[in-house]
């Protein structure tokens, strides 16, 4: 692989929440915005640090409240970054003044070693200037640590110099804001409790006010400039010392942070970071490596995938949340995204993380089971829309609770997971249950009506993936899943997965086989669901450009009665199913589909890309593609500052593999065709696929596919079978 | 007519604050509630005087807001009651022990005065015993005061008493329940200001925190015993003397409440209010007056008629409140139950008070206009779900601002009010600008589709007045109802009544004469809308009586996807116009409907009663009255204690006699027809119409129209013309 990074070069704006979420690092554990280390200077007000799972709740306040809502919001909590780094000449210090001028130079994120290179310029409130390098690395191994590194040059400043490294600044809340629900930010009551001060080491304990979680911190200094003198109080480590002009010293910490609930692990300083990502990184890159002949989007796709690693949950207890731990935005809660979005590039690549994540839903079953009754639903399980600890905490049920389909959607990942892994212990030890909970929840929510002579299985009221249209009935892309979700359960229950009556495994086959699947025969196009296709298109020709993403600009009923999508949500589901349709019913329902999207949802553009590749409209599928690969590099969203769109860096994987390259799996069997842009003369990749490591090559009109561990297997290229050896 | 009170014995419990709300008493603009007059020893918590439109503001707060949401709540404010009066004897007073025991002997509300005449035995902690009759009357004349005797007997006492008017107790605020959408209370923030004491005067401003509404009150000494001494002072009157035992004492008080933002008018203390109330009401009675031969029925008929009466607004600037000044319940808010159930009883007997009320929505349409753009509507006005102040304060809007239908409730009312009175100067400066914005936004809401081969209006994602089934598509009630008020805009641009252009009448009479009424054709019933005869029926096998209402039991998802009907709704359209449906459709539509409704909402019996008058189910429609006609004096809703039913109350006057005497207007003439129950030998009552005063006499197969002022007329009996001379 080429040696690549990112740096100031490659992405929109310099402008400075922009640049903390994109240069942010993190293990999946805890995650470290790029917040400039000055407490005094800095101009953050986001989050800094965030641990994934770590959450306190307040009580939700309806205007009107009803039986069985969501009681509780649960937003991750805001941490001190363990980057601040406070300096004071004798006149001048940072924390105080809070006017110094601090300019970046530069930055660079390395992608081999995780290594995020800083080089700043700062001037103090007395005209000192001074150059500090800064280097953060996070370990990867599962250590949850991150090491600074400080280096101070003097360009004109001689004298006495102070260092001081705050432990508990916390950073203002960001704006509250009421009306964007994409953002929101509670007060966390902290406690900090257990402090012990040793010989260049600080530890203490956080625990959150409401749900009494608790992490432990410590920090350490590793090395110090030689003639500094240092302290340890419990505001963290100061010192002081002289410095001269031209004199460059180095100061050292490492900062650990443990999992929730749980001790820390001994820091040893002869620990070498580099090294370690270094071998992890090599493993990572191995399989999920890209090679594309656009020295651009292979940096943009190389740079996602990287982010995506760095922010996966890789304990089975936490999760992938929608803006990962690069930021506040969605509260750190994790939706149905992780699965549709991002599973598959882990499941293909990085199966030992997929499981986890799968682990997780596994894990909160109990919660969604609970859910299922509050609703009324009989039987099975639901799982929350959005959520830390497994409980709803989506405010909003029309675009919340009512999105059923997070339980089609787990199950379809788990199918997905095993019939590229063929892991089977996974499944008959915590998938197949899964599946079976959710198989039941369908069978007891949906009834039986007569449609077109036929006796069908229908789901009424109903919210699909599009938030622009809710409360529907039938919503084709949550039957078509639900469908999905029944059949495999029967299948799981006649593969001796799971012991279930004959009489249930008949009804799960049964509802699968009758599910209704809404179809205009007039406009011969594939209904999003029962009524849309009446509704008045919603009037673009007169809807100027600052009133998008809609939500923001009109009344949510004002969007639910015109024809009007926030993102795929039919063509979503027809591209999970390549089989259900031939290619002029897929270019009529992309036709009629792609006139009404207004991809205000990060989770659009990538889909439109797919089925545009399936449909050899290589231009669009290229357009739709770069605006995935690249949505954050040039902010296309306008709100990356608030943290990446982790769906999206997702589906910049699913473009290149399930567009360009076709790729789906079928009957147990790997379907692949070439389907590459004009623009692109060059695609490789590699992905797992039941035990073997594969290598896709893919070049104007040819496609091959380069088996590199593992025993031989049968691929079906262009349509047809081929042994690889 | 009888002579006729309501007593103690009419009513369902002695609980306190059921009598409260049972025996309130007002005159449209304040309301007292009938609380025990010692601070000291009330049981009330609620308010206990209400003024009808004066209310605080606070803002809502959502748990997830989105554009266009409403703001602000609205709430009646809870006022100091000026029944209020403490004792003290020597030894033991009221207000400060606070366990005085108060035991109600008797009550009596007079329906041909107004006086409420209380008897109340009272034993002071020291075991000191007094009998107390207090007589509250409230004049009927705009006066805007009430007059408060207090009798006091001594039965075991003999010494110093003590009295103490407090004019500024405010009670606490009630149980500001979260979880039942139909009660709220929040604080206010009055200021009390211009306090000026006079020789046996109190007179003071009150002025709300948020809306700057002030009132002036003013409580001033009618009478006081011979040896009492008196003093003012800033918290009310005092004073004190000698009583011996069985010996009576008399104290009389009156107190004005201005209307909002004006001043008091002149008390005078010769002023008679048994006089001028008993002519008022006599007057009242002369139209108002039933006569049926069932004393139970006939005395609950009257006490509604009397309480719908004294609750509604009568200046133009306040309306009736869903619970009218009785009880906070529903915060003071006026509803759509104001046009549909209580205007036409007072459209056919008392239209001056009928013209004021919908003087009200007049003068709201500016805010009407401005809620129609923030739905994004561009044409036209939308009246607030909920309000006092024409702003929409529904923090709900699926079952709030959603139910367009309100629009069209009103624009009937208004018709309604012109076929009955023939009042052309009302019509042509307020009402028919009301019908041409409400017809305005219904052609800019509206949408035509190809339905049955032909191009229909359709309008989309409403609710209607059943909030057990919402945001649906096509409701068979807004539509309907949105139909007539298009209609009536084209009638009234073509009478003369509307200035506006050639193009806008043809498009009203197109979308009226094309809108589209859903219907059934395999099971022949006509439907509530485009979806819910495919959806489940509710599981009402599996639902015990403790889960009703549901909406307090069961999550909104859970009612939406079943087929369940809160109250009335395609059946109140049917209803509304007897000449669209035969009488066979008429009963499939009853059988259908009924075996879905729960009747949770106090708005469905009366119309189920109606119906199956109409449809000769006499027993039925008997059974469904009874419901209706006592509702509150049994207690059936179990919620009296937070205000009367109002709509109810005009219920059950539309029971009798658009039910038993199937009353109704069509093309200018009065329809009648004998459908009384076989439990009924006699049903009298007169209506005004077209300045005609008439008597309806029912009796057994037998119907009679007695002419009793005015020109002779034609009316349609049983279906055939006759002439009434």
């Amino acid at each position: 692989m080429e040696k690549h990074t990112l740096t100031l070069a490659d992405v929109a704006t310099k402008e400075r929440q922009y640049l903390e979420t994109i240069f942010a690092i993190g293990d999946g554990h805890f995650g470290v915005r790029d917040s400039i280390p000055f407490t005094g200077s800095r101009a953050n007000k986001l989050p800094v640090m965030l641990v994934n799972g770590f959450f306190e709740t307040n009580p939700i306040v309806y205007g009107e409240s009803a039986y069985g809502y969501a009681k509780e919001h649960q937003t991750i909590v805001s941490l001190a970054s363990p980057r601040n780094f406070d300096l004071a000449t004798s006149k001048s210090s940072s924390a105080k003044d809070g006017d110094w001028s601090v300019t970046l130079a530069q930055t660079e994120l390395d992608f081999e070693t995780g290594e995020l290179r800083e080089l700043y310029d700062i001037t103090t409130v007395e005209q000192e200037k001074f150059r500090l390098a800064v280097v953060s690395i996070v370990s990867l191994d599962g250590l949850h640590q991150i090491k600074l590194s400080y280096q101070l040059t003097s360009l004109n400043y001689e004298g006495e110099l102070r260092f001081n490294r705050p432990l508990f600044v916390t950073t203002e809340d960001g704006a509250n804001s009421d009306d964007d629900p994409r953002i929101a930010l509670r007060k966390a009551q902290l406690k900090t409790t257990n402090m012990s001060l040793d010989k260049g080491t600080i530890s203490w304990n956080l625990t959150t006010g409401t749900t009494n979680q608790t992490i432990a911190e410590r920090d350490a200094v590793v090395e110090l400039p030689k003639n500094f003198k240092e302290a340890e109080t419990k505001n963290g480590f100061s010192g002081h010392g002289q410095i001269e002009i031209g004199q460059t010293v180095t100061f050292e910490f490492v900062r650990q942070i443990s999992e929730i609930d749980n001790g820390l692990n001994e820091i040893s300083k002869q620990y070498d970071f580099v090294l370690t990502n270094t071998a992890i990184l090599k493993e990572f890159w191995q399989t999920a490596q890209i090679k594309i002949d656009d020295t651009k989007l292979q940096k943009g796709i190389q740079y996602n995938l990287f982010q995506l690693y760095q922010s996966a949950g890789k304990n089975g207890l936490a999760n992938i949340a929608a803006k990962g731990i690069t930021g506040p935005g969605y509260e750190g809660h994790y939706f149905w995204d992780t699965e549709m979005y991002m599973l598959p590039f882990f499941i293909y690549t990085q199966p030992q993380i997929a499981k986890q994540l799968l682990s997780y839903r596994y894990r909160v079953l109990p919660q969604a089971r609970k859910r299922a009754r509050e609703l009324g639903v009989t039987a099975g399980a639901l799982f929350a829309w959005r959520t830390i600890n497994g409980e709803e905490a989506s405010a909003y049920y029309p675009a919340g609770t009512a999105q059923y389909h997070i339980n089609a959607d787990i199950a379809h990942a788990i199918k997905l997971y095993f019939d590229v892994t063929g892991d089977e212990d996974f499944l008959q030890q915590k998938g197949a249950l899964v599946v079976l909970e959710t198989a039941r929840f369908w069978l007891a929510y949906g009834s039986w009506s007569l449609r077109d002579g036929h006796q069908k299985f229908c789901l009424y009221k109903v919210t699909g993936p599009d938030e622009y249209t809710a409360l529907v009935d039938n919503n084709y892309y949550t039957n078509r899943l639900a469908k999905e979700n029944l059949a495999f359960a029967a299948w799981l229950i006649k593969h001796g997965y799971l012991t279930a009556s004959q009489k249930e495994n008949a009804l799960f086959e049964e509802a699968a086989n009758n599910m209704y699947l809404p179809y205009d025969q007039q406009l011969m196009i594939t209904e999003q669901d029962d009524e849309s296709p009446a509704m008045p298109t919603w009037p673009f020709e007169t809807t100027p450009a600052t009133k998008y993403p809609l939500l923001l600009n009109y009344h949510p009923l004002m969007i639910y009665r015109h024809r009007v999508n926030k993102q795929a949500d039919t063509l979503l589901a027809e591209m999970l199913f390549p089989n259900d349709q031939e290619q002029a019913q897929l270019q009529r329902d992309f036709d009629y589909y792609e006139k009404i999207t207004t991809h205000d949802s990060s989770l659009s553009r990538s889909i439109f890309s797919i089925l545009a590749s399936r449909l050899r409209l290589t231009d669009k599928a290229y357009d739709y593609y770069m605006d995935t690969a690249l949505m954050d590099l040039v902010d296309l969203q306008g709100n990356a500052k608030d943290g990446l769109h982790e769906a999206n860096l997702g589906g910049s994987w699913l473009g290149l593999t399930y567009g360009f390259s076709g790729l789906y799996v079928s009957d147990g069997k790997l379907h692949l065709s070439n389907q590459l842009p004009e623009k692109i003369d060059e695609l490789v990749y590699r992905i797992r696929f039941q035990k073997r490591l594969l290598e896709i090559q893919l070049h104007f009109r040819e496609i091959k596919v380069v088996l590199i561990e593992g025993q031989p297997l049968t691929v079906v290229i262009n349509g047809k079978t081929k042994n690889i050896n």
